[in-house]
């Protein structure tokens, strides 16, 4: 998407060992305007799949699903939560997730009442780098039994293996942005 | 708000102890119609005080935030992180929080670069029971220098202090429902 890929060159910033910034509109001030028209773009990609549910993960996959959502029909956002919570109560589907950054596990719970085999859902997360963490959302929905219609990403580490290893189980993969490398500051985009 | 207090009647499930469990259309599954109501009614409520920036607190206040910054102009949502992250750098505007089941503290942190005193700044979130992290953020905006024009809250437990303490200090609280009992599984709201 181009509009994003011009806004990460202009305001990303890339930190020592080629990590790649976008704070400033994505995942710590979020930029609503760009946030609508990433939404738009999500409802263009899966337009023709009878989206009933997003699900995504907190907490900064939250602000695009939730802007994405009203491009679609009466569809609730339902997200995921990291910690056992007082808010969640009755039967739970959890998978576990492997945190590439601390070396530990942890689980994701959604409670089941809010996925039913009726459902068709989409997942949406902000990045996607080694896939642990939409593997998790892929197998709660498995879980459930509500059908899956693919993966709307922002920003996809082409040089990291998760959307490799989700495409290859058969899921739908669309991500605004891949980067496929970042040296010496410069950022290179996947095109198709 | 008469659509919200129906909503909290209807699908609301009041749980051993008075606890009320919003979680079908707040804060697990969130109901992007409600939101998008509710967003219109706080910009009701803030419609004459030029908000630049939207202030929230991870997770559960981030969805009410992005969808009410698009009724003001050109205003980015920031959301206060709970843990040090990695998405996290720069100087770090910091306010200690006591979590009221827990028992412990935690930090809440913004990065300074994003609250500057030319900034007037709303503050949402979805529930205001002690007001501990709604002081939290209150400090935040205070050592920031930008200007607080209020605070937007779905649903104040009225029965707790938070909402007394904030109002208090001066800061304009406005509440979509105010719950001021749960016995017996009647909900009494308050009206002014």
């Amino acid at each position: 998407m181009e509009l994003l890929e011009q806004r990460i060159l202009q305001e990303g910033r890339i930190k020592p060992g080629n990590i790649l910034k976008v704070d400033s509109f994505i995942n710590h001030q979020m930029d609503i305007q760009l946030f609508n028209e990433m939404g738009k773009e999500f409802k263009r990609l899966f337009a023709g799949d009878q989206i009933t549910k997003i699900l995504t993960l907190e907490a900064s996959g939250i602000g695009i699903a939730v802007i994405t959502a009203q491009y679609f029909d009466h569809c609730p956002v339902i997200f995921a939560k990291k910690t056992k919570s007082k808010n969640l109560d009755g039967e739970l589907l959890l998978s576990k997730v492997q945190s590439y950054t601390r070396g530990t596990t942890f689980d994701i719970q959604v409670a089941r009442r809010f996925l039913t085999p009726q459902d068709r859902v989409l997942l949406i997360d902000d990045f996607l780098a080694t896939g642990q963490a939409m593997m998790g959302l892929v197998d709660i929905v498995k879980q459930s039994g509500a059908q899956l219609a693919g993966c709307g990403i922002i920003i996809e580490k082409g040089f990291q293996e998760g959307g490799d290893r989700i495409r290859r189980m058969g899921v739908r993969v669309e991500s605004l942005a891949i980067i496929d490398s970042i040296d010496n500051n410069h950022i290179v985009f996947r095109h198709a």
